[in-house]
């Protein structure tokens, strides 16, 4: 199994809306992924570790399939669709990065 | 329901002992943390967001709780046993954020 991470940078005037996010990326991004995908995750940065410090990430969000080839063929044909929405809920750039599951 | 994310970073001269981690780290973790801990997941970077790039985080730990509380309760007492467990594994120093969980 390998989980495709996506994380939204904090910043001094970075903004995400997650209601958006939650009720029409999401829905957007599992729609065109298709049965491919076998699980998402999202997640709201709120605190970073220390006391009084802030998250390093405004959201993440992590989509589980079955391999990075499965991964490719069911984002490829919609990528443009799926990173096109992006503007609409933040101003910051995504960190992507493929990892594989180990527990 | 929170979950705490423990990013091991990539770098140059960056290691990470995955095999430790998952039979040693883990388990200590595990074990520290106790019931008020309702999940552990566990991901080894692969791949960064393009292709041909390296991953943004060596590996990655996201730790479930009930609440920032609940976790507090449950890492302080153990946190330097925890902490002190990490150049046992890896020479990098983790980047831990705190989430709350959105789906």
């Amino acid at each position: 199994m390998i989980k495709v991470s996506v994380f939204y940078p904090n910043g001094a005037s970075a903004k995400f809306d997650m209601a958006y996010y939650l009720a029409t990326h999401i829905p957007l991004v599992r729609q065109k992924l298709g049965s491919g995908c076998k699980g998402i995750a999202v997640d709201q940065g709120i605190a970073g570790g220390s006391p009084g410090t802030s998250p390093t990430y405004l959201a993440s969000c992590h989509l589980l399939f079955n391999s990075v080839e499965e991964f490719q063929s069911a984002f490829a044909p919609h990528a443009a669709a799926i990173m096109g929405d992006i503007p609409n809920f933040t101003s910051v750039q995504p960190i992507i990065q493929i990892n594989e599951v180990k527990l």
